[in-house]
């Protein structure tokens, strides 16, 4: 995710360095793989050399060479450049282009005019006054292709380039994952691309995406945490990154919703109402996959105090104010009314603080049931349009798949007012759709979670089984099949291609047994 | 100099690993200095604020700034870079471009469309992930003027660029230099550039251009190191230089015109036949300069190989063989005929063969003086005509100031003669002039070894002190007052401002007490 419309001049925030401690004692060691190109391309991906062609060509300026990885890899390229011909009496200057698909190193970035930083291109430019050079990229990149230019040598000499390495970077140890017996074939393969997708955004913490943001972002975490225990189970990184988020809060107690480790720890000034609440959720999570009571005493307080604010929110029927800033995220989508999902998020959140209250905290367990009962009532009351069929959201009574599903998932309405929301959503689907396979997983896990199994492997085979079959090595930040340019951003070259939200199949997967 | 036209694909050469040992014993030490800017400059170099202000300026995307720092540098740059705003949410991608004149950083580099490399053009990209980075760039620079441009940071965040620093680099030691008084204020200008020209050019090896090729060539080394002798007398990187041409030659002897030093000495496939004589002539210079008879010892043999392959070249009346390749250098200038002036070179090696055999060699002083008698007056004999009253080239005859000079060097003709044609020269200059300060300064040299003082005087005024009045730091590889674009290569930007062969007025001055 890429925040878009929160500036703060200055927000006052308090460090936990207690907290902060524990994070740091818990960075994990980064598991290392040479990795070397499996064929030479051409600017559709089709094959057209081996990679022992390389060391024979001779590259004069303005030739260029794509090499394929094979799939999708988060790492540091190396590489040996020799010269060819006279001794080399003027500096070699290579361009390099990252791409996790094809098309970002064959289309023209110069043309980007979108609203996020073109720094997020992939591309380094290098002068070498020695050669031969054993090259060491200085930066961390996230490819399948690797486009070499050779922008100039002399007149006198030209360049091999021999013995490319992309020696790839990761946290997840991948002889601890669980493999589970998948009868299906395309679930199978679904289930692979997730395990891929979630292994390449385990680094120093769970990154949103190991191209763009590269950053800890609560939404992310929340789903990668999941998929994490069903696979991995990388329990300490988990632990790791919520006491990351607990070490630095805003002045008066709210987590942001995400945190930068670099230089220091610092919190963004992006505040969410949606993923400050999933800080209960993720350490409810945590704590039923992992039994860590020394992790829920310390978080505890920083959980509780996110379910204070978060009801301070609310307006005197129970409902959650509206608000025309960008102050709830719930899906990628500029039409979408944020209120209705955002309450079912409350809702959500509510249910795993009473969970765990009944661990920690036994007096807060009446005060949060009452609550709940008290907002469910109220959304009941004030945001279900009978005619319509669905709940809406905001002044204007919005209706949207995001209200449906995340007032599915708080499970607001009895279990028969439910499927029948379930089938009237399916069966007339909302204007406002939804966006991205965040907001779909949420709709899949409400299927799921109300015994639809056979539409919810319908919708995972739709929309993951699309990515596969379009050669996705790795699942996406944004997907729409009827409109394969969808970028929030302005270009689909810098959407994310690895995402750490869409890769929750492998969750549903094995969870649910499909 | 860059060499244009032999390309050879395969010259044995022979190691002397005694001598390239030698060589590597007496790799000096480089001095570093840190140099700040001076101001802040607009795209015609005039000033538009001073450094301090640079720390208060925050820069967007597309924004830059122009760093004067004082004078010609050669180092390595340093700077910090801090966000201010949100934290910083997308790398900042900087890009850097190196002048050593302000035209460098002002003028698009796209356009340039000549036969050397692109890749000399001084510029670098700098993707920043974190904030605030301390940076250091990769490589050494060669400048007055840093541009540097924010290409992209992201909406949340501006970037402040801090404590820009030049750590400059010269095996040259400043404090050895001999300062003489100079009376006339011109002339102690012109002196002062010379040396600091000198000093920029003195690194691992005396080379040519800092900037370009950043090599050691031999018709500039003979003349860097007579300056050398007369300021910063750092003897033992001559000699050192001396060791490297003589410890990689041509399977036949021959020593290149130029070497590699890294990543380990290689003779660059160029021989020429004045750099091979001046061999000689910097051998016989050195041990003049310091009476060093180890080293003569060392590189006679080489030397008087040098002499003995020049000889073959003579055709049976004593006159240097032509050739339509690139044989000889002389000067830069498409038309010029190389034969006369390359007679007049050999000449003048051959006097200092002369001198040297005194001392180490006395068998060939006889055969020696004889040749240079035979040489003489078969130049006299078949170069030259007096209907023109010039000394003629090649098949065509072709007049040039480079013949004249050269033979006016070699001492061809008895002294009335030679005054006579000193004074046609300056009355009637050929139309096949002079192209480079490495011309001029023989003429100059012509003129001052002939008395012509006053002439010398005014020619390295008219000469060297244009250069200083438009703003020369240090003095420049190429210089035609009547066309100030000249360049051999297809662009002024890629001309090198800072030259070893241009650097000879201290010595003129010192050495002739002018």
């Amino acid at each position: 995710m890429a925040e878009q419309q929160q500036h703060h001049s200055i927000i006052k925030t308090l460090r936990h360095p207690d907290l902060l401690a524990q994070a740091e004692a818990l960075r994990p060691a980064l598991h290392r793989q040479p990795v070397s190109p499996v064929a030479l391309v051409d600017g559709r991906g089709q094959v057209i050399g081996q990679p022992a062609d390389l060391a024979r060509r001779e590259f004069g300026p303005g030739e260029e060479v794509i090499l394929d990885f094979g799939t999708h890899c988060v790492g540091r390229l190396s590489l040996r450049a020799v010269a060819v011909g006279s001794p080399p009496d003027a500096p070699a200057h290579l361009h390099f282009t990252f791409g996790e698909i094809i098309d970002e190193v064959v289309e023209s970035l110069a043309d980007y005019d979108g609203w996020l930083s073109t720094s997020w291109f992939q591309q380094q430019d290098l002068y070498l006054d020695v050669l031969p050079a054993e090259i060491a990229l200085p930066r961390r990149y996230c490819c399948r292709y690797v486009k070499i230019r050779v922008v100039a040598t002399s007149r006198k000499y030209r360049l091999r380039l021999e013995s490319p390495c992309l020696t790839t970077e990761t946290s997840a140890d991948g002889r601890e994952v669980a493999t589970p017996a998948i009868a299906d074939p395309l679930l199978r393969q679904i289930d692979a691309v997730s395990v891929l997708t979630l292994k390449n955004c385990m680094q120093e913490v769970f990154e949103d995406g190991p191209k763009r943001d590269r950053r800890l972002w609560l939404g992310d975490l929340r789903l990668q945490a999941r998929v994490n225990y069903a696979t991995f189970a990388n329990q300490a990184l988990v632990r790791r990154c919520l006491m990351l988020f607990a070490g630095v809060t805003r002045e008066d107690g709210m987590v942001a919703a995400n945190v930068f480790i670099q230089p220091e720890v610092i919190a963004d000034d992006t505040y969410l109402f949606d993923y400050s609440l999933f800080f209960v959720a993720t350490l409810a999570d945590y704590v039923a996959a992992t039994d860590d009571e020394e992790t829920l005493q310390a978080l505890w307080p920083t959980a509780w105090r996110q379910v204070e604010l978060a009801l301070a929110r609310l307006d005197s029927r129970g409902i959650v104010q509206d608000s025309d800033s960008w102050w709830s995220f719930i899906d990628w989508h500029e039409q979408l009314n944020k209120q209705a999902a955002s309450q079912g998020v409350l809702i959500y959140a509510l249910e795993r603080a009473h969970t765990l209250a009944g661990r920690i905290a036994p007096a807060r367990q009446a005060e949060l049931a009452a609550t709940l009962a008290r907002l469910r009532a109220a959304t009941l009351a004030h945001l279900w349009d009978e005619a319509q069929g669905f709940f809406t959201s905001g002044a204007a009574r919005q209706v949207s798949s995001a209200s449906q599903v995340w007032l599915l998932l708080a499970e607001v309405g009895d279990a028969a007012f439910r499927r029948r929301l379930l089938t009237q959503l399916r069966e007339r689907p909302p204007a406002i759709g939804m966006r991205t396979p965040y907001m779909v997983h949420h709709y899949v896990e409400a299927l799921l979670q109300h015994g639809e199994r056979q539409a919810a492997v319908a919708e995972i085979k739709g929309y993951w089984g699309e990515m596969v079959a379009r050669g996705a090595d790795t699942f996406w930040e944004l997907f729409d099949p009827a409109n394969p340019d969808y970028s929030p951003y302005g270009s689909r070259l810098i959407n994310s291609y690895c995402h750490a939200w869409s890769c929750t199949p492998a969750w549903l997967i094995r969870t649910f047994q499909l």
